[in-house]
């Protein structure tokens, strides 16, 4: 990984997608191998036994193996011939009646094994803070904005329940794709198992005990509609993240100010302007989202990989799927940053939801003329009292009280109480309720 | 849909997705919510009733309301109106408490359900095009191929049966996605259902009742993951479509010769070679699926929605999601065309796998070596061999018989036996009934 | 193109776009060929007359042309069979030496010349209106906001210009685009022009005449680097409108409301809230941008097309092409549509800038102190001066009298000239000069 | 760069777009932008030289200060920080008036025009590879194939000259693209050039002089055109690099077999298979291409940058197009490598016209007869013709002459003539000259 791509990742799943830990999960898959097959008698014991012995990454040179991979095609060729020469006389039985995918894939299966784990972590640790900020601020009015209009009244508790309700559906989903992603490749080099006559399926079985992976239907070298729903569910996941990143950066405008990176955190100065803190982490969420997007069609688009292995397809995965870790990684951690040292400014999210001229409460003088007047006519009466508040610079309480047919309908006791928006939110006490034990549930489940 | 889309959908999808079929849907919310509403005591019965019987689609004219609808911003603000007309008295009650994103959203799931069964029937039918083929061609020995160069034996059984895993594990995608995705949208203006005080949750527990959908969470106006999690899947089972009909092209080429779609299809001539019959069937599957896969990042990339309510996102998916399942529909109806009407050239196949020099057959001469030599010292035996065989033209199998290294090794009996690519299918015949039995358990669970 | 679409396109594009005009234009390729051989005296010239004759668009059934265009794998082959039964005798003659992909591809470039011509008036319009913003807002002091956060003073003319730059260089480069993909495809077959003999390239060039296109070096049938650089520009285009359109939505907001939709246009109200006046232009131009964007992978993904005709990505092409330029269109007209309108608030702007705390000017500071101390000290004080702002809540310009490291660099009366933003404005005129010539030369040019 | 994204990309253009070279720029931005300021008056000119003394790049930490940038939100604000103190007194005039973005963008500019310039003479040596193929095989006969399926004669010189175009068009398009984007970005904080009062535009003037760069109409911060057009642009030579990979590839099929990789590479072999030769450069040319064509629609996503400088949008584009020009020149290299040693098999590409039936001649079958017959019946006749001879396991030209429909409107003579492929190659050598003269006239101009 390039020091430009640490903007956009974390360290630890930068480490899990490194060339380093695909090696090491290779030898991880060769060592497996030879004891499956010694313990399926293919090979004997204490070839299986040399052989793990030879799989210590430190024997091996990354830089010097990749190059070789440059003009092999795969890894595996180089890596295969290094480990056979470490392993002495039982070099014989290295790869055993496997291909090189079914070493490469495995590898990356298990790297996706170390990701999911870091990505629910993380995921958990954002549903964690939303989960504080929705019980923190379950009374907090704000404005609730459609097509960043003001539109009517929320609660900023309910605002940080829908963030977790979405973090709380990302980790299930998650969970679902990893049971359906983490299984062995084992096929051969075509599929059959032919190198192992009549063992391959036993051999199967075991390699994937040894992994601690689940054995797939069918060797799946040109069918990669696993990796492709793995792409789909992390894509989902940046795009979750980018939601939550996308409403803190709106909420953090100069001109709104109901929400500031932490002052404490010396982040988001400028070069040219000395006022400036920039919500920085919020716009590096937002960078590694769009990154982890854009892994996401490579992946997919290379679905179409032809017959038994393809050329081009499959090896796009290979720098693709680790991007798209690192990336959605990066997002994540950034939204966790961003929510964890989050500023709130409760008064100004007041403030502005009084403003401009209260007429975020239009709604709920539609109604409570509705009843008595039907939606219709009370629509058109609370929209004439918000045209004369604008018109006359007045708050759309004293437009509607001083509108004669909103007067008919409603004594001016009621009024008071329609404009009060605490009065107006509807449902969102047991809502916020849901998100809570929701995210509960996932929590305390393995 | 323009008569250029027909090329790339079906009849079936379109009306589905089709704008007609949008506002009937949305019809059918409305109608739903009255009744929802009415049953937990929040409008009159008789005007539910009303609501309903106004909610017939021959009652309005949707050029017109998408004409409205271009300038309100939605479909429903016209809609609503228009309904509301429609209804006479009880007019006062349309929409109630309703917000226009509650109507769209839950109408697009209406048509996503009719669209998911759509695509279930349709992969079924895929699956059980191909487990006839793998039945059929259990022992039919073509070539398997890698990186597009002939590998080893195998037989077209194994890889119609790869084919069958995979589209049996789509349909399974496509099941569980719908039960993630078949949820009501209601949540008022802003998600808090204020506008109905205390029956909110109430009223859409009924709601959701009337239509057969799900209750979610939380209203999910801006939270669009499971809009992206359907893309994701919808774009694997294009690539799954994708991945077959790239095989069958491939197999289908003159220098293959492998299959050929069907003869009395009058598909695929030339406007200027008559000789030509093109693989139509497979070529608009292709195609298909990629303008299907073009549709999923419009999707994800509008993930990140803005507040209670997206100023672009949302809107973008009201062109994209019909889009990508009417295109995979014709990625599924193309593939299924060609299938059912492929035919094959078993002779072709086994004149193939012989040629060139049949070589295909070098790591079954590998894997006889190395019990006796080792691996490595097999494996450049073999490859000696295969040089020599195409140095001096001719077949493998004399080239192993000619080399003194190989004949020590080997009895001449057993070479016989080596080049029967018969006896080298490994678990073919076992991984073709996995395949037969997962597309079973499918196919007759509901 | 259903409904759905008309929301995110123009009528002008979609009729240049529809399958009725790909038609026409295919005709136009027939009668003009035919004319071509006649004047190369490969066709006799009443065979020619005929066929020309024959090309009557009314003459055709579309929807049962691409009905048949589904079998067939192209719409030429029907419609070849058809033109030659319309044509009588002279039907011996039609298509002679063509292939079906030289009328498609041909038909689509007269497509594209329309459709280029299309969005450079619609850039011109867009253009104009940046342009007469530029102009009257010339002195309208706004803040500029880098990373949503308030930066300096800007002018909204400032502001306008710069979207004029971009519409400018939009143009500019759909010109030079039109230059490259405006070619006559004709190569016969396979691309040799055999079916011509000797006669071939002289076709070929009159051919190119008859239709006021440019001849290309070779023909291109699966070498589509054209239609993947118009793709790339026109995604450019779309990307451009979106910016102008996201830049209309965050100044529309509530909280900024330095900008309004039109108040006469009826446009933007809320099924529910009735004070709501929605940025409905803006929002679908950000929506159909998304789409035209959407399209672009597809047709760069599909350049990689297999040797003399593609299975798959030539046939991909012919429905995104048409909805690239259809949305792209769609965005043109609404941003045109949005800035039209556009309500523009100076006093808000200016109120805006002034607040808070005046830190806008905090740049003016440090640049003030900055050749008494160095950039550095005088980045230090104004900072220190802008933190003692935000804690008492008072201005900048009072912070900075208050500070004595200020004071003693600074006269008095130099402070005021600091804080007056007029005299922060740089170099804003005379970049608002160039963007107006610019645009004047563009259009005042062909 | 990651290892293994080095399998996918070049190491001159790995240095080219990596962070130290990134960093290095950024210094000769500054060490310009104070050249400059003393060249205007704006700073004392020792400062200026002690300053441009300072920016040695091995006086910095890139990796240190990434970390710092990660919280800083740019690495100008730790490089400016750090050159500052670097710079002794003349410290107090680093970065003077210019804004983080400036530097920023510009040394991104920097590291394109070296970029570009590996890609021209990457595509120039491909072109050079291509015209020799073209020339040496002018005359080698081999299928035209549409849809994978045999078509017509060409000659393997015509397929290399259409390549050749493609790339001579890909290094023009280049070019062209240098033109508008190498451009300097100075504008400061707010695209004002407030800080510098009245000298701003001198000093961008002069600034762009020292680069070797052009000024801009304006200054460009979130006007980003200039970067899709570039990314559209290198996405088009990726996808031409594509359409050669995947011609090499299916050329090379084993049942092809009219290319292999060329034998001295030791390239290309399998773990599994000893007699396996993979095309290795073609399929990494593949699947570098699908890793550029990915970074595409993240860079034209990303237009829409928000005021006058983006939250998210413009962050992305720093380690997206770096991977698009790292992935476009490793898809170049890539070709270049496959063509450079590609092995022709001239007797294949026969033999395969030949097969089957020399069904590839029915088009020369049906243009003899057509002037005799007309179009409409030639085609009937010839179509007939192939069917008998697919029927009868004969050659096509036996089934003509056994045709008495055919033989009644052709002479004997004619006959053996019509099916003789290298009489009915058209315009093929005047194409290839076209291609030839083409690729000259671009290599001999700077």
């Amino acid at each position: 990984m390039d020091e430009t791509e640490t903007l956009f990742s974390t360290p630890e799943m930068a480490r899990v997608f490194s060339a380093e830990n695909h090696l090491r999960q290779m030898l991880a898959f060769e060592a497996a191998l030879a004891r499956a097959e010694a313990r399926a008698g293919v090979l004997p014991p204490e070839a299986a036994e040399a052989i793990v012995a030879a799989c210590a990454p430190e024997r091996y040179d990354v830089a010097a193996l990749y190059r070789e991979a440059a003009r092999a095609g795969t890894l595996a060729i180089p890596l295969v011939r290094a480990l056979t020469a470490q392993a002495g006389e039982a070099g014989d039985y290295v790869h055993w009646g496997a291909t090189s995918q079914d070493a490469e894939d495995t590898a990356v299966v298990l790297q996706v094994r170390e990701g999911l784990a870091l990505l629910d972590a993380g995921l958990l640790a954002v549903g964690a803070t939303c989960a504080a900020l929705a019980e923190r601020h379950r009374d907090t009015l704000m404005s609730g904005r459609t097509l960043l209009q003001q539109a009517l009244p929320i609660t900023f508790g309910l605002k940080a329940a829908r963030w977790l309700g979405l973090v709380t559906r990302q980790a299930r989903r998650l969970r679902r794709v990893a049971d359906e992603v983490l299984v062995v490749q084992f096929g051969g080099a075509a599929g059959t198992l032919a190198a192992l006559g009549a063992h391959g399926l036993a051999v199967s079985t075991l390699l994937a005990q040894e992994l601690g992976l689940a054995e797939p239907d069918l060797p799946w070298h040109a069918e990669r509609d696993r990796i492709g729903a793995l792409a789909g569910a992390l894509g989902v996941v940046a795009g979750a993240m980018a939601k939550i990143a996308q409403d803190l950066v709106l909420l953090g405008q100069s001109e709104v100010g109901e929400v500031a990176p932490g002052a404490g955190s010396g982040k988001g100065g400028s070069s040219a302007m000395p006022q400036k803190r920039n919500p920085v982490d919020a716009t590096f969420a937002l960078a590694s989202a769009r990154l982890a997007l854009g892994q996401v069609p490579v992946l997919l688009g290379a679905l179409a990989q032809e017959h038994e292995r393809a050329a081009g397809g499959w090896q796009a995965e290979w720098d693709t799927l680790p991007r798209l870790f690192r990336t959605t990684a990066g997002a994540v951690a950034r939204v966790h940053a961003a929510l964890a040292e989050l500023e709130v400014d409760a008064g100004r999210m007041a403030a502005n939801l009084a403003e401009p001229h209260g007429l975020a409460m239009a709604e709920a003088l539609t109604m409570a003329l509705a009843p008595r007047l039907g939606r219709p006519a009370a629509y058109r009466l609370a929209q004439a009292a918000c045209e004369r508040a604008v018109v006359d610079g007045i708050d759309l309480r004293e437009a509607a009280l001083a509108d004669p047919g909103i007067r008919a309908a409603l004594p001016e006791d009621a009024v008071a109480r329609i404009f009060d928006p605490h009065h107006y939110l509807g449902s969102s006490d047991t809502l916020i309720d849901r998100a809570l034990a929701g995210f509960r549930a996932l929590s305390t489940s393995p």
